[in-house]
């Protein structure tokens, strides 16, 4: 199996985009297909001593970056690191994409130079959110601000699908988000969207309120992009503010500072469970071959995850089994 | 000043009700106006030795509760403690209202007994949301699932007009909910918010992340009654559930336990601070008479916050300020 890594993509390109090319080489035994700049990416190898038993360069002088306007992949930055690595994905020259470059782009990327699965209305990202005991899938993740209430059934289907085969669980329990768990709950889009996912061939469980879902009492969380986005971020953002806060109580004097010591493992633990570079990348489902979305800050370890579930999601035939469950 | 005081409404009525009006009454100088079962609240005065200087009983029999349809307050529930109250409030036997019963109801009565003021297109529930430094108010946090963008505009001003008569904080700065801080994300509801709040006579400091809001970087944030809802309650259950996680490393040994001793004090006063109990209601804002929405689970402490925010609200005419910066 071959893997195109964008190697220009994500805040710590290339050093620890290429070390993770090479330690999913060597680990889950994947032929890597990098681009880049050729000489900057060679040099990066030397200078590191990283090796690769076999690695295909495609040499690109261009980079997308954060700031530039995603639909650009195809035009002005046509000639990108990710735009090459989704051609490569398109020409069947790899099975799997990988990029920790931008988000935008990577949508626009997949949906269309790779394009959609037949059927398929939008495309959108989902992650696994970690949770005390376990994890929770969230889709749409902001690949759609808005969206109609059959997107969110297709989203529901695809997060089934994903959950099932990358995930190995069975028979997922997929939720949609909304203010209450009345059906009746929300606007016309989750009003609508519930009859819809009633009757898609999921285990729809009905809705479940934000106050739950960070306890991860289901396993497929379906959303509009806008509120998935929202919720993502939010998480992030209270978790970061309580452990500052934490910190604050741990560090405030010699007696707390030592008594800090002893419950530091356990703190650490739970920092790097509601860590989400943690939980691998995020899938962009519903185009017709499989991309990975790598979080921005991946460091090798995080881009080894994401090859892997790259992997894993092209072995298990995802795409075709979404396919067979929306037609 | 007169408050009128929903005895029936919430978790922990009627007992933490009265027992907050009394302190109320001594503590903040207002007169108390109780509705709900007379013989009821009688005997509760007289188990619990309460004691009020000068308070009225308006005797109701119903109660409306949280799985009763909101809008059962005008027909099959007009007889409740609820209903009771805010027509005491329409007809000027009372300056205020406060209740802890169901927030749907609330929103009903303000709207249709009390009404809204003259150009509010829709009244929203705002609320402050504790962060580490300080606080910022949220709105709508759940009044109305769908918005117009007019309406985000009106919430911005009546946020404003709300932080600087209540809080006390000068020039708030009012931002817009969003998933990007360029004017050019979201959805069309808010591309337009955005246009429209830039040309209100507020603080506008443009969009605000969720990553970032719990740091308290704002004064008040604005977004849509579905997605408000959403973050109040993720945020609740984030820090729930962190709050699990970290229990469960403090108790997990003697050693730990006694660690966790020391830092006790520290935690309880994070835990404290995050707890929306402390502060106070909820503003409906845009009705025409001060309505504050205590939390469901208020004791008599939060009542008592919520009859001062109620007092605050109706000296500093927070009413004819947004009726002035409206039209």
């Amino acid at each position: 199996m071959k893997v195109v890594v964008d190697a220009f993509g994500g805040d710590n390109a290339p050093l620890e985009i290429i070390k993770g090319a090479a330690l999913a080489e060597s680990e889950l035994g994947v032929d890597i297909i990098l681009t880049g700049d050729e000489a900057v990416i060679n040099k990066c190898i030397e200078d590191n001593n990283i090796t690769f038993k076999n690695l295909e360069i495609v040499h690109t002088t261009d980079v997308i970056s954060m700031h530039d306007e995603p639909t650009s992949l195809l035009k002005a930055h046509k000639g990108s690191s990710m735009a090459e690595a989704f051609r490569i994905l398109a020409d069947s020259k790899a099975d799997a994409f990988v990029s920790a470059g931008s988000t935008g782009a990577v949508v626009v990327g997949g949906t269309l130079i790779v394009k959609r699965i037949k059927g398929i209305k939008r495309p959108a990202l989902g992650s696994m959110i970690p949770s005390p005991d376990s994890s929770y899938f969230l889709m749409d993740m902001g690949a759609n601000a808005e969206c109609r209430p059959e997107m969110l059934q297709q989203f529901g289907v695809m997060a089934s699908v994903y959950l099932e085969k990358v995930e190995g669980r069975e028979n997922p329990k997929i939720a949609l988000l909304n203010i209450g768990t009345e059906d009746t709950k929300g606007g016309e889009l989750q009003q609508e969207a519930y009859k819809l996912l009633e009757n898609a061939p999921i285990n729809f469980v009905g809705n479940v309120e934000s106050r739950e879902m960070p306890k991860g009492v289901v396993d497929g969380v379906v959303t509009d992009g806008f509120t998935g986005n929202i919720a993502l971020k939010l998480i992030e953002g209270t978790t970061v503010t309580m452990f500052k806060m934490l910190k604050k109580v741990f560090y405030k004097n010699i007696i707390t500072k030592l008594a800090t010591l002893t419950l530091k493992n356990g703190i650490m633990g739970i920092k790097q469970k509601m860590d989400a570079s943690e939980v691998g990348g995020a899938p962009l489902l519903g185009v017709a071959k499989p991309v990975i979305k790598a979080h921005g800050s991946s460091d090798a370890v995080a881009i080894k995850n994401a090859i892997r579930q790259a992997k894993i999601f092209t072995e298990k035939d995802v795409i075709g089994t979404i396919s067979a469950n929306i037609n």
